[in-house]
Parts: C-alpha cells; structure tokens; sequence
C-alpha cells in the first residue's frame, strides 16, 4: 500500500463496475510468499457472501508462461495466477469450476509484461462482479497448481505429525493440522499433547488465558486449525521454529 | 492486516448487511494496548455520523469472563469488550446508553474461544447496522471498564500535571491535558510554559513551524489536546519519554 | 494508519456525503516526502474514472501561508496543499484547471491550525463529489509549484541522462525516464544499455524473469517509465544509490 498499485487496480474496477463495494481484505502477504496468499484466501471464502469476487494477486512468475485462473469456490469467486494460490481450496476441495483466462476482451486493451494484476485480473474480476458469466473468461480446466503442502500424517499409533504454514500477525503458529485430524485423539479423553520439535508445549487448551501470561500454549483456533501461541506474547518469537518445523500431536 | 482477521469480520458483516458501508478506520492499533484504541475510538466520535457503527476490537481478553457492550455515543454505536475501550468516553461523558451483549442471536451460531470479533462483535454490529435496536443485544447496563488514566490536576497555584498518553505515527506526544484544563492559565496571558519530566519545551505553540526544523514546541493539536512535538522531527524519538513521564504546564 | 487522522477525514466526508464511495488509496506515503505523493497522484489518474475526487494529504506546511488547491485532471479532480503534489501532473500537461480553496463555506466551522486534510481538504472533497462546482471553491489559478524534478537531458550523440525518482515497496528504482523519452534509442535496433552511476545493469529487457533470480535489469515498468530492478529481489537494496544517483541509458 505504500504504492499506487493496489489503488490503480481499484481504478480499473471501479471504471468497469462503477456500483461494485470494494472490500480492502489483506495487502500485506510477505512478498512472493504463495503460500501465505493460499492461507488467507482459504480463510475469507469461510466467511463471504457468494456475491463475493476475490481477486488475489501474489505474482511472481508474471510475464512468464504461468496461466491466471477464474474459479469457483463455496459459490464465490476467484481470480488469481496459477501458481499455488488455489492449493489449500483445492486441498480441501471446495473448488466447483476452474477456467483458464484467455479471453482477451477480459483484459485492458495494453496489457503490460509486468503488472497483469491491474491489466487482466482487475478487469477480469470486475466484469465478473457486473455479470460476465465464468465461463466467458476462457476454457474450463482440470488442473491447477499445487504447493507441496506438508500434509499432517497420522501414524498406526494415532500420533499426527503436522506443520507449520502460517505465522500471524501476533506471532501464532498455525498449522497444517486440523481438529478433524486429531479428533481421535481428543475422543479417547487422552491427554493429548503437543510438541513442536523436541519442546512440549502441553495440552490442548480452550483459549489463550487458560496459561499465565508469557506461557506457551496449544489450541484449536478460530479456523479449526491447531495453533501454537503464547498468552500476550509471541510465540514466533518464543520458538522462532525453522519453516521445516515439525509439530507432534500425540 | 497481514492476516485474513480483519477481512473475515469484514465477510460477515457483508454476509448479514449487504448494503453496509465499510469504512477502515485504524487496523494498526499497537497489540493489548487498550489505551491506544480508546484514544481513537473517543477521537472518531466527534467526526462520525450518528448512522455509524463502530466496532473496536482490541481484546486481549478473549476467552475470559470480561463482557462485551454495545453503547450509544453522541448517537452513534459502539461494539466493543468491556475491557477500557470506552474510557474516555466515559470520562467525557459521551456515553448515551450501554447494553451488555448477551443475547445470544446477534453472534454466529457457532462461537469460538479465541476470535470473539468475527463470531459476536461483527455480526452484532451488522444486525445494529441493520435496524436491530440497541436495547435487543442485551440488558442495559450502569458500569463500564475504565482504565487508571492520569487525570490532570491542577494545584492551587494553577499549574497543570497531565501525562502522556498517545504517541501518533509523526512521533507527537500527546496528552490528557485539554485546551479547556488549562484555559484559565491562557486567559490570564501569563506566558505559559510546557516541561516534559524536566525538561521546557518553551511556551504554547500555534503550529509546527512557529519553531525551526528539528525544535521541539507544544501546542494545542488537533484534537483540543495538548501535544509536543518537533517541526518536521519527531518527539517520540527526541524525548523517548517513559510511560509515565509527567507533563507540566505552569 | 495507525492513528486516528485519515479515519478522522472518512467521517467528514461520510458526513457531508453520504453516498459518497471512500477508495483507501495510499496512506505510507513517507513523511513529508512530496515527490512520492506526486509520483503516486500522477499514476492514480491514468486508472481512476472522472467521477473521481483525490484527496492528497502530504502537508509539512500546514499552518504556513502555502495554499491549499483544487484542480482538474483529466476529468478527475484533486484536492491538495499546493507545495508541489501536483508537480508530475503539471509536467506531464494533465491540469486542466485549478482553483486556490479560499471559500470558507468550503472547510468545517472550526478550522484547526495543524490538520487542513480534516478541516478543508476532506469538506471540500466531499462538497466536490456532491455536486459543487470546481469553480466555487474559490479563484482561478494560472500558477502550480512544481518541485525541482531532474528531467531527463537527451544529448547530442542520443544518449539519454535520468534519475530515480520513486524506490517501491518491492525495491524497484522509477526514473524519470519514460519510453519517449528513449524511443529514439530503441528505434535504430541498437543495443541500449543502462547505467546506474557507473554500473551497468544491462540492455533494455521485457520482463524480471529476463534474468536470473538474484540479477539486476533495466526495463520499461507498466507507467511506461524505466526502472531499474532486481527478479525477485530489491534493486533499492542492491545498488542503494544516493539521492543524486544519475541514470543513463546509451
């Protein structure tokens, strides 16, 4: 945002959907960081309405061969590159149609080599927001890129071994792991616990204060994902876990 | 904003107030500080119309026993953890009417441990946004939270000790002292001084640049308060001045 | 943003126009860095529809005799302190009009002495976007200041001397230097080279992954200016070049 970039794209919106609300979501995804972009956008579409256009632009490879997509998920849609952004939708197979954008009268009439943010998914997404129908924007596809994902892997023991994919704001660690994945744990009334690398952090807990503050903790945040926190503190800090980090749940 | 937090409030009020203006007003609150958000909340009111909505979420309390409320200021709402967020409305007595948010069919139905401003504070707001009235988020209630502020005190000599309780992002010091606490030391002409800790920052300034670059100066800013500051400089930096360093207008 | 103040300037406008549709465009222009803002506004209206009202707050002079303007650009209209912002609009032949703001019935009743972008800038935008003319804010202007810009010289033998004039959030250095400018160069096929300082960062390419991750390259961004950038990495960092730091494409 210190840039006219996002602001140029609301431009080019606005000239083409002039009555569509434009809904500032995160401009802040770690530069070239995919997978952050995949985690956010896997967040929102829990939470909007079907109305809902996203349009997600982490960029890397543009003016390369990689395509840009127009997607369906939970009824709304999404437009973004091909590059693992749709990962964590199509991991959780909630992506109902995919299309590669090809039709040229969806973008600008310049389109430049290294900002398809402003010159193809803006004005994709808005004529998307003003009634084009999805399969306007170019052939359905069956494929979309996918990161490798540190799935979390549940052992003959019951142990599940997972990952860290996000580190928020705060300095929670989330993962890969989700409470379905370790329902069977919390089943048994078993004392599950959590280690991240060789250091315990515990039991699962409800929420942030049941440990004194500076304390570590685990928990199932508000995504249903398991997460590894410290009470008003920070838990990246605490740990600073390399991105290969394993977390154990046993 | 680096996270998906703020825009999945921001779904769900869509999602339940379609025709809601979403307006971003400060998402850069430092993290806990419950002061820095009261200040700015109690800043926005004087400059809102009386059809908005406030939703202040600084909660690190989440999780805990500590309410939420919904109250009426200067004829706007505000939804918020009854955590301090309405202290200085309080202390100004802007606080029209307070309703703890209890009923149940303002929040989502289900509702985690850890995110209460998605699950209860946005919906509530969107439904208040929406022609729910106040008196339907829960009963009314007489107490508020209210931080320990340090209150100005004027001796009988008519000097001022106020204290510092915001630093804005130009690095201005800015205190609880008003144009109004001290207008009787103005009105007698009497050259009046400003010192931080022990320090003179000289007399009451009319603008920045009543100064030479890089000097210090007070005046009263923008909000009726007095500040310190440094033309073109900042005084956070200058004075580094602890938390409770004491302010003196003589 | 992580005051009060830009939030401030929504609720007067909200205010005063209520069905006015607020677009966050930019709110980290540096401190008192005039030429960003410049750079910033002059990309904005090459993407903004004319029904468009900017609003730009880049102001270390407020409370001094500089003036505060209003001015058309195509089609779009700008609202400002005029101490340079609208330099890059003025070079490039954009102003069609310009008005000093002198009619109080413009500002709010109380006009503060240290933040004109809430207590005139914001009323008369929103006064603009509802239907009062250009002309009434107050008279015409023949006269805009423009900041000392290092032009691009072209020499005798072709050779094209520029500057940076804009670092961007990925690191990237924007001159001065646009595609005319050294369409004369890349027109006899010859191999244009670009020299920051006394590094040379290579012929003219067509996109970053031209080159290596890691590797420096000159290109044409999308505001058709050359730029100098590093493939997924910072030319700022790189090459760090001072203020004065003088390109030139031969």
């Amino acid at each position: 945002m210190r840039d006219g970039y996002v602001a140029c794209m609301k431009g080019v919106i606005l000239g083409l959907a002039p009555s569509a609300t434009i809904v500032d979501a995160c401009h802040e995804i770690e530069r070239h960081r995919i997978l952050h972009g995949a985690f956010v956008l896997r967040q929102l579409v829990d939470w909007y309405p079907p109305t809902t256009v996203h349009v997600v632009v982490v960029d890397p490879g543009v003016g390369t061969a990689r395509r840009i997509v127009a997607a369906r998920a939970k009824g709304q849609l999404v437009v973004a590159p091909d590059n693992g952004l749709l990962s964590l939708l199509q991991h959780d197979h909630l992506l109902e149609e995919v299309h590669t954008v090809l039709n040229p009268a969806m973008a600008l009439p310049e389109v430049s080599s290294t900002f398809h943010g402003r010159d193809i998914m803006a004005p994709t997404a808005a004529r998307l927001a003003s009634g084009t129908r999805l399969s306007d924007v170019g052939p359905a596809t069956d494929h979309v890129e996918v990161l490798r994902l540190a799935h979390p892997e549940r052992q003959s023991d019951g142990v599940v071994h997972g990952a860290i994919i996000h580190r928020d704001a705060f300095g929670n660690l989330i993962t890969n792991v989700t409470a379905a994945d370790i329902a069977h744990l919390r089943r048994t009334g078993a004392d599950a616990r959590v280690l991240l690398g060789d250091q315990d952090v515990g039991p699962l807990r409800h929420t942030y204060s049941d440990v004194a503050p500076g304390e570590p903790l685990a928990l199932i945040g508000s995504d249903h994902r398991l997460e590894i926190a410290v009470n008003t503190g920070s838990a990246a800090d605490r740990f600073n876990p390399p991105d290969d980090a394993r977390v154990v749940v046993r």
